[in-house]
């Protein structure tokens, strides 16, 4: 077993810099508590799980309780998740009044066949494997403090992701999102889409935040690593690379990366991301806005 | 405007080899078809959406009239299509009783600014555009004939796809699948995932079929375009990277692939896969069953 571990996370990537103190101390929170975790030997999957939960608990990112309403007020999630050890992956897209969307990207991994399960018949399936869904999802979601962070008309979208190198050398990453808030019913963007939010192999992982669809047309997290894998790219080149063609697209926002090797991407464009990172020395780093 | 132009059609790829004359004649027809059109200068997109809504409503194969139910006896259907001229991409899942999944995966690109809607919100936005939706799913798609070509024990899969290079130098691609028979309620495949099964841009299309779990993990799609414009190889040698990489993981299945230089691929990892091609010479290649 190494000495080696990372934990990266991300809490959204967003266009219009506020206070952010909260949402910066709450990832700091994250991270100190995964720092003991992976320690003690937790699997890179069980700690980007773990994380991700916490913040979709949090109701401070556009994910899990913080997730905003669709245009016809239901509240439509989506969640993905790779481990990078056995490239076994999972995920569920618009899937209403499910309180923790990654531990439903989980079971689809691990109790089916699938990768993908979308809609009614993912919810259906969530119920099987006892998983919780809201029975009054408009108490539980947060849309006074989502609307008041991110306005409708912004167009705004939110999304939190975790990356995780363990002891044993295996990486892990997850995604999950509450989407664009004020989006069309059954709109699904990039978090449930292995390659375009997320990715995880035996070299890296990605997990994306911004606006999904430049994401999906750019096959963002993927491209990072075929960027790195065929054309010998660092992670931190290969990582500009793929973001300044969504910029140049017309679209904005982050990613967060790590490889094997220890390097760490925690990059956006736009005006900043709720980020951080710890590794085996403990120290903990976490922004919102730019660095200074 | 330049003299050469191609079109590339799959109806599926099969695990187990039978009478496919039928289906091999069909696929004859779209081409000569679609030879006249493209000479005529239509465009790439026009051209593959008018070749996969002719095999859509067919009934030959797995995707349109020919889609099987799923584990509740519903049909769910997927399709995505991608513009390589512009990038812009459409699609749909997991959307009930649509005669014509393509047309409504390009409504999504064209009426919204979206890239993939799914489940009930993807219906009523198909309901909205007017696009046909049937009034009796049951008694429109043809599960018997389903069911005595590809066994629900199999678990085999069926999808048709098809890509252009039209006279102006564009290309196209779209996908389009009933998904698994007897698959779960919810079940999105590779089908309607940029990147995984569909995949354009100015240089080259790709359109897959097959276990498309292993496309999704593989990122199949976009692997291809990533190993010729990183790493340089050859459409015929990425072709057979992807492929070869999808049997070693357990799965089975093919694509199909062109470039702007007029290289074209069918391949597969399996009994056979329905395929044709026709290019500005009007000569018109169309098989099943392995070449002789």
């Amino acid at each position: 077993m190494s000495d080696k571990f990372i934990l990266a996370l991300h809490g959204g990537a967003f266009q219009k810099p506020q206070d952010y103190t909260e949402h910066t101390a709450f990832l700091e929170t994250l991270l100190k508590s995964a720092w003991r975790n992976l320690k003690g030997g937790q699997a890179a999957l069980d700690a980007v799980i773990e994380a991700v939960v916490g913040m979709e608990d949090s109701g401070l990112y556009i994910a899990g309780k913080g997730a905003g309403p669709n245009s016809e007020g239901d509240y439509e999630l989506d969640a993905s998740l790779m481990d990078g050890e056995n490239a076994k992956a999972g995920a569920i897209a618009a899937v209403r009044g499910v309180k923790n969307p990654v531990l439903a990207a989980r079971a689809v991994m691990e109790k089916t066949p699938h990768v993908l399960l979308a809609g009614t018949g993912a919810e259906r399936f969530i119920d099987e494997c006892g998983i919780e869904r809201l029975k009054d999802p408009q108490a539980y979601f947060t849309p006074s403090h989502t609307e008041s962070q991110v306005p409708k008309a912004s167009g705004s979208h939110g999304t939190v992701g975790a990356l995780a190198l363990d002891r044993d050398g295996n990486l892990a990453a997850a995604t999950s999102t509450g989407g664009l808030v004020g989006k069309k019913a059954g709109r699904v963007g990039d978090s449930p889409i292995i390659g375009a939010a997320t990715w995880a192999d035996r070299d890296l992982a990605i997990s994306t935040t911004g606006f999904g669809e430049y994401f999906m047309r750019a096959v963002a997290a993927y491209d990072v690593r075929a960027l790195c894998a065929y054309k010998g790219q660092t992670l931190e080149s290969a990582t500009a690379t793929v973001l300044d063609g969504i910029k140049d697209a017309g679209g904005w926002g982050g990613l967060i990366a790590i490889n094997k090797q220890g390097d760490i991407r925690l990059d956006y464009r736009c005006a900043g991301m709720h980020r951080g990172f710890v590794r085996e020395d403990g120290a903990t780093y976490a922004r919102s806005l730019p660095d200074a």
